[in-house]
């Protein structure tokens, strides 16, 4: 057995090397774009959106979720229609001014999330409980004016992949149990892209502007640093009130309905791309990979040993194709087998397969697995099911190594010191037991130089002995602090 | 055999037609959003507008096209590159002048269309012949300040559907292949969807700003005015010198290299939607109907009879869906079938199955068909065979029916009057001899009250006789006019 790639560059310098990957990979073109915070998804990074947008389609329609599609411009008046949610945002928005020559009557801005706009179409749209759960979800760019440091794919202002779902619920009991739907979905979406991830109820001064309280996902990157990948909000009666947008219940009254809001982005990618990554590069999920085999045909010396290859290549691609394997050959002439290999190797395609004479002859396969490196030799006839148990198997290490990191990455203590060196040596999230009150966890997150993620999520309660490790009251429940993006 | 729905109310007044179906039908909701000329995606008409783009997008990936996604914004700079582009747009762009409450640096232009941003990023991209030709697309929102009277999907300040392709090559020739190749793609894509076109040269003067020549897909909408749903232009080298771009070529000389693009939008799900219509609502093509086959229990008295339509339905779901045919079975309590029956037809769905008493004791089915109402009964073992051959005939005959269609509305003429009476009885399109002077066209776009939509493309040569009927001079080719969209 081959040792696995070297890890190493990959942790010590992960921002750097997710700055190379993008651009080597071909993902994302960022910071030539002649626009602070925005970017240009390239082909192969398109592809590998295209798919992961594709399997949170179909979890979202299997829970008869319906997408629709609103316009990018919301009037000034609707976004400030709920008074937490503009206060939230209006730092952040962009604002259209002009068409033409001309200054606009109503000043039209670029949507930062769409509770607003949707929000004020359902008032048009549903009229009675008999029509709820109503569930709607889009996929769409959203824009903030960051004014922290931009990084590509993960604070943008541009955020080209913003899946946001908005749904219509006729009780609390409803919304709440909408947001463990949205949770259930999201957790299994991130399963299928064996991305690991720690669920915390924000903190109330950290929750999403115009909503009852956010439940958010995050995860540690390879630098101990938390992202956070999904949220889920319940926004309570908070907007429709604020639209007076009001239903007929059951009993005949009329009442404001409930709602939850939802989303994830961009970040998603990103995360995929570099939580399974190494030295060489990136290791795609053969679920997503846009390229899940890549075929290298070995040079022959003699014309016999040529026409071997050719007939097993054609043979080979044949079989995988009917199997509906996503497959590539590189028989570009001008580029030594070595290279190739390092260049798929950086694109994280899952399998290999060399052909080369010996091969041919002898009709087998070397294929080579890019999470570990790992060479084996096949049957060509058994090329299909050889192929589909290594996915299996890439998915299921992939899975296995990237919780193992986080969970190692997790550390629970009473001692702030303790809690102090584990974020100041990038090891990644602390859990401190807390009284439950703001200014504690305020004072902790300067003392620690980490930020308050919130608490476990369903909430877990501290032991009865648990103590504030600042003010001393009785804990209870458990705070989390990280380093964050 | 039924007779045909009556395709009058279709005719006649075709644009309040059209604003019924689409609210009727669920597929746009437009003039409730508070911002002119933007409307919103619903659910139902998401779903046709997201077949049709599958099916542009697979005919594109299979000649070589590469899917990216660029930012929204264009910074001013950039779109001034080129000096006739910017003419031919800044009426009608909207511009981003403020984030959060500061003005901005630089102002931002949302994009009109992508020549300028995607030019200056191939600029990094693309350094020799040997990476040509390049074919890029992308499917995105795109905005302008419309002046003229708007229209639902056909004439908005959001194109929310705008599928871009930009293409660079080594030479004028290969640009030219590709402009024809470009049109290949889009006639193979409205052959699919059953709607007939016309191909002309547009006029100099009513070119793509920016272009050498434009190539226009129009078509005739049940009104008799035309709707351009594709261009194709050849950019020469516009873009590429205005924005100092240079590759290498085979003799290793520094060249411009030559671009084309070519585009289709919200108005092909308008068309779609539109063409096949009749008074009861709209006919979609089985291809890209998000329900192909709607199936419709009646109501049984006995507990015998429901319990026979129960198996019987539930053997007919499992042999669709088996054969991978979009299914719904309608078994909503509150609605009688007759109403049902009313509701799906509006929505154009292309076979209708009634279960009954009589039907499930015999194992027999009733088909319906949406295009001219005929009934048919089979037997319910061969329902996956029967149902697939009635997707064929309806699609034959809808695409059958709307060349007819066209066909009846281009006329040929050397006679002023009769080009008047045509137009002015909204029949469709003339086409008369052209002297090849743009100041005889002009006069006859006044004379006749239409535009002038081109020439035939390929050229057709007018015969040797043929004489410009306004100067009289010897005529070259055939101008068409027609009212327009």
């Amino acid at each position: 057995m081959v040792s696995e790639p070297s890890r190493e560059k990959w942790t010590n310098e992960y921002p750097r090397w997710f700055d190379w990957i993008i651009e080597e990979a071909e993902i994302y073109d960022y910071g030539r774009y002649p626009v602070k915070g925005m970017g240009v998804w390239m082909p192969y990074g398109f592809q590998i959106r295209r798919r992961i947008i594709e399997l949170i389609r179909d979890l979202l329609d299997a829970r008869g979720h319906e997408e629709v599609l609103f316009p990018m411009l919301i009037p000034e008046i609707l976004l400030r229609r709920e008074t937490e949610h503009v206060k939230g945002f209006e730092d952040e928005v962009y604002w259209v001014t002009h068409g033409g020559l001309k200054p606009l009557d109503v000043k039209l801005a670029l949507r930062p999330t769409s509770e607003t706009s949707i929000t004020y179409m359902e008032t048009f749209w549903i009229k009675s409980y008999k029509q709820l759960p109503k569930k709607y979800y889009q996929i769409v760019s959203i824009f903030r004016y960051e004014t922290k440091a931009t990084r590509p794919m993960i604070r943008l202002r541009e955020v080209t992949t913003f899946k946001e779902a908005h749904t219509v619920h006729d009780s609390f009991e409803d919304a709440e149990r909408q947001v463990r739907e949205a949770l259930e979905i999201y957790l299994e979406f991130f399963d299928r892209l064996a991305i690991p991830y720690i669920v915390s109820r924000r903190p109330e001064w950290d929750k999403f502007a115009g909503a009852l309280y956010t439940i958010a996902i995050d995860t540690i990157m390879p630098d101990g640093r938390t992202l956070q990948i999904g949220t889920a909000h319940n926004l309570g009666q908070n907007f429709t009130k604020a639209f007076d947008f009001k239903i007929q219940l059951q009993d005949e009254s009329l009442d404001y309905p409930w709602q939850t809001s939802y989303g994830i982005s961009d970040r998603v990618v990103a995360t995929v791309v570099s939580i399974h990554g190494d030295d060489r590069g990136t290791v795609l999920p053969p679920n997503i990979a846009p390229i899940q085999v890549v075929i290298i045909p070995i040079p022959a010396k003699d014309e016999e040993s040529k026409r071997q290859i050719d007939t097993l290549l054609s043979q080979v691609v044949k079989a995988l194709k009917g199997a509906g394997i996503r497959v590539k050959v590189d028989d570009r002439e001008e580029m030594r087998p070595g290279a190739k290999f390092f260049y798929w190797e950086t694109r994280g395609v899952p399998v290999r397969i060399e052909i080369g004479a010996k091969e041919a002859k002898e009709s087998k396969l070397t294929l080579v697995r890019r999470d570990t490196l790992e060479k084996k030799t096949i049957d060509a006839e058994n090329v299909v099911v050889e192929v589909r148990k290594l996915f299996d198997e890439i998915y299921n290490n992939l899975y296995k190594r990237a919780w193992n990191y986080l969970r190692q990455r997790i550390k629970r203590t009473d001692s702030i010191q303790e809690a102090k060196d584990w974020i100041k040596d990038k090891k990644g999230v602390v859990e401190l037991p807390w009284c439950g009150h703001e200014e504690c966890a305020l004072k902790l997150e300067e003392e620690l130089e980490g930020k308050a993620l919130g608490t476990p999520w369903p909430l877990e309660s501290a032991p009865e002995t648990a103590k504030c490790p600042l003010c001393g009251r009785k804990a209870i429940t458990w705070m989390r602090y990280a380093k964050s993006y």
